[in-house]
């Protein structure tokens, strides 16, 4: 008899409950989006929703239409009256016994979860420490796929390290991102990050972190720096979905600048704000 | 109040099976192995769980004792009375509310299942055909890791093409492994396969064919093979716990030698038998 085994109980696999089959898990053959919403409104759902479309078309996961996702989301977030909340969602390629090659006709798996976000406002007054990871990912960063052990890794070595981010650093000596975040250095009247390839996320608040420094008068230079350019900046930030924009103080247990949050990431922070509004 | 909704039902986050918050599924956060047996006997289970620890270290899981895994195993096993088994079996660090950092204190999960093994002696009688993908792996293939991502995406490109198996090239332009196979040349009186190195898993098929190489009067060679040199070989096999060895008859969709299996891949078989006995 064919059986499963949970913790140490035995379940013959006929009796299994699907979730336990799920190539999520087996593989992470999955992808997620996460969004947040500022004081009751949802915050750029059409370009998080784009991008997904483009995460479950380069895996060739069929059959989950957008529609049918962005009112699920909608309904969800109604339902949880979380004015500011994080809404993660995954949808992965289904459920079935272990092997590689899925079923064509499997029925994909969706899971959403609206939970409360703590506010952020103390972080961003003081910054963050940061550490260098190497960048153990693999080479479609671009995907927002379930992949993120590499990630995971990075983030407790940074941890460990008493920092709250870690800074991926690619084996030709350049950041790619953080292990969560995108990456920002200001130098003079640059705002400089790494250019959009296949080893890092076509990250949203990227762009819009991008468009803030447009905005208050900063050159935009997409290239990639290595950590020693980053550490002599004159500011640093990191972006993200939940944290927005928080600048960083320390980089690598030394100093950025005098060793305070600067004066671009507060016009960063003020201009970004005024299009969550 | 915090939500979650499977599929298209909401559900009070308090009210969610933990297997639906596994960091298996978020992040891949979890290592596997898979074992299995011959004729009512599983083979080589003290070096999987030998391999296991070691992942779960390499990825910092602790809290899961191999005589317990191994204990688990066993008894499943007996349980299910399956002659010709695949036990597959993973631990990931837990469940809880996503966040790339986990709780200090998290309880692993572990799951585990026995399922029946299809002959693959048809298989082996007449060969596969196999074709190259970019290997987009990341860059600890040493760890036996849930994140499969890019092993699945190989594969289903390896399958539209009528192949059985996807061959890893890396970006330097070599050879590391199959999808879900270590890959193995025999070049004259040579068998050549990848050194081990973080790009490959340290596969212990590998090491019984290598071992069965020696036995049969093969010079080994641990050095990697551009897809060029592979192709202009006199055998090609693949090598994988539940399929063990078999021969490659197309590479890239060009026959190997002459498109039928070579006498080595007979001999290597013949001898590694004799180690499942």
């Amino acid at each position: 008899m064919q059986i499963a085994m949970i913790q140490d109980k035995i379940v013959p696999i006929t009796e299994l409950e699907p979730v336990y089959l799920d190539r999520g898990i087996f593989f992470g053959d999955g992808v997620y989006e996460v969004v947040r919403s500022y004081d009751g409104r949802i915050f750029s759902l059409e370009e998080h929703l784009h991008r997904f479309a483009n995460s479950l078309s380069a895996i060739e996961i069929c059959g989950m239409d957008i529609d049918r996702i962005r009112s699920r989301v909608l309904k969800s977030f109604d339902v949880a009256g979380i004015s500011n909340a994080r809404i993660y969602f995954h949808v992965t390629r289904g459920s079935e016994l272990r092997k590689h090659l899925s079923k064509a006709d499997l029925e994909p798996n969706f899971f959403l979860t609206v939970t409360e976000l703590e506010d952020n406002t103390e972080t961003k007054i003081k910054g963050i420490e940061v550490s260098t990871h190497p960048d153990w990912r693999w080479k479609r960063c671009d995907i927002k796929s379930l992949n993120l052990l590499a990630n995971v890794l990075a983030r407790r070595d940074a941890a460990a390290k008493g920092c709250a981010e870690a800074i991926l650093v690619d084996e030709t000596g350049l950041i790619t991102e953080g292990a969560g975040s995108a990456f920002f250095a200001i130098r003079g009247q640059m705002l400089q990050t790494a250019p959009l390839t296949a080893n890092i996320l076509p990250s949203i608040t990227r762009e819009f972190t991008i468009k803030a420094g447009r905005h208050i008068g900063l050159d935009i230079l997409e290239e990639s720096l290595t950590p020693q350019e980053a550490a002599g900046s004159d500011e640093l930030v990191i972006a993200s979905t939940t944290q927005d924009i928080v600048p960083v103080i320390r980089f690598d247990d030394k100093p950025v600048a005098n060793g305070a949050p600067g004066k671009y990431a507060e016009m960063l922070n003020r201009e970004f704000r005024t299009f969550t509004r």
